[in-house]
């Protein structure tokens, strides 16, 4: 395949490594700043710098960039993807831009299927990618208006470049599966550090604390645009959590060891129930 | 030294590992139930299973117990300890213990000093216990009744047994830092994963999930113990906890994309600034 990547930051750039180092597919990258693709071409990730006139050779578009951006990039070349051509976005939402790149895609003729890798790390751009940053990782698709042959394409692609699984899914329930398990990790990690003793705490402190403050290390303008973006799932999971604090606050404070070792008993069972 | 150590769970027995692995010191073991005793002979974590009358022969008594039963053991045994040992303990908590181990420590004749080796696991008892368990780790040490060659001879035997660093504190500070540090991390953990939607992570979940879970795996009968005895300190984290995510929360749901930029890249610097 001719593989077009829009947007070379650690997400497209771990796609283009990957497929590179596993794959023997041709891989064109294109990127708003020229940097990036000097280097992915100098590394060997791509095979060619491109342009968006490289859409017409294109077998499969990648999208490597924020939401907002993939759906405006699709909307300003739409009329240079071949009907052929399967694109994918990498987004950590879907209720907002599924429906709107499905409608590019209806009215020219290509294939999208949403796309969410469960990879990442607390750094970014082109120098943060790796060849195996996806592996063992879960990729997530949304099939949209791909048919089952294109969605099948986009699974085995997934597992030749190193995912451990693929999952199906819907817009609505990823968003609110994310918003869990991805967004308010997040929301803890930035509202966490916040705390006026954080700076002090080097000599206090050991792996509970680098592990929740982690990705408090975080891309402020990618991340606010999908909170937002996610906003009703994300309240809710935000308004839970500080309703399970609350409760655990108050036993604390009424000094009451049997509800307090109640509470805590039931977080313990359900990892164990998840076999963690 | 002769060092009896009492209660071989994670953090004794990992004492005990430590010790035999790195020393020539003579270890050995007191403990309620007679399982971890003999566990601990067999590996050669101990050089005997031994009772309160060993107490006579000690240079060193280790408490790897919870606080409390830390008290009413050194309580019980007070008359039988040795002028010349050093008493140590191996709390989570410290204003709540240090100042009646003090008591008893001056009454009684011995010195006291408070520590807290800054390492665990989501695993606990002798099972879960390693002799390298204290790579790198720190070792908090509250003087107290300690002479400072007291407290020199523990802060050598700490660096001998692997850790990276000692660290010396006030029982006032150190459960300020620790409510931040260790037990807020864990009151989070336990309000995460009672989401409704936690049991369905698989597949849509990766590393932030990993990291904001895992203490979640609570001992609960130690931890509310812990967060009962520093119930000021940790009620005050809580409440910033709560307070910082429903910042974020407005943010979000007035679509305030530069206000929750602006907060969340308040927490990025912060985690720049530690250099993390």
């Amino acid at each position: 395949m001719n593989i077009v990547i829009a947007g070379l930051g650690i997400i497209g750039g771990s796609f283009a490594k990957s497929i590179k180092k596993y794959t023997d597919h041709h891989v064109i990258g294109i990127n708003r700043s020229p940097r990036p693709l000097q280097d992915a071409l100098a590394c060997g990730a791509i095979d060619e710098i491109g342009t968006t006139a490289s859409l017409a050779q294109a077998d499969l578009l990648i999208l490597g960039t924020f939401p907002e951006v993939a759906v405006s990039f699709v909307r300003d070349n739409a009329a240079l993807i071949p009907a052929n051509c399967i694109v994918i976005d990498s987004s950590g939402i879907k209720s907002d831009i599924c429906p709107e790149l499905s409608a590019l895609s209806r009215q020219y003729g290509f294939p999208f299927v949403g796309c969410h890798p469960m990879a990442g790390k607390e750094q970014n751009g082109f120098s943060a990618s790796e060849a195996d940053l996806f592996q063992n990782a879960s990729c997530i698709i949304i099939p949209c208006t791909g048919t089952p042959q294109d969605v099948d394409t986009i699974a085995r692609l997934a597992i030749k470049i190193g995912f451990g699984k693929v999952v199906y899914s819907t817009p609505e329930e990823h968003d609110r599966m994310i918003a869990f398990t991805s967004q308010l990790p997040h929301v803890i990690a930035c509202s966490y550090v916040r705390s006026p003793v954080c700076k002090n705490h080097n000599g206090f402190s050991a792996g509970s604390y680098r592990d929740v403050s982690r990705v408090a290390h975080i891309n402020e303008k990618l991340w606010a645009e999908l909170f937002i973006e996610n906003s009703q799932p994300l309240t809710e999971e935000i308004d839970l959590m500080i309703q399970h604090m609350s409760q655990i606050r108050a036993a604390v404070t009424n000094g009451d060891r049997s509800a307090l070792e109640a509470l805590l008993a039931q977080s313990r069972k359900i990892k164990e129930e998840l076999g963690e």
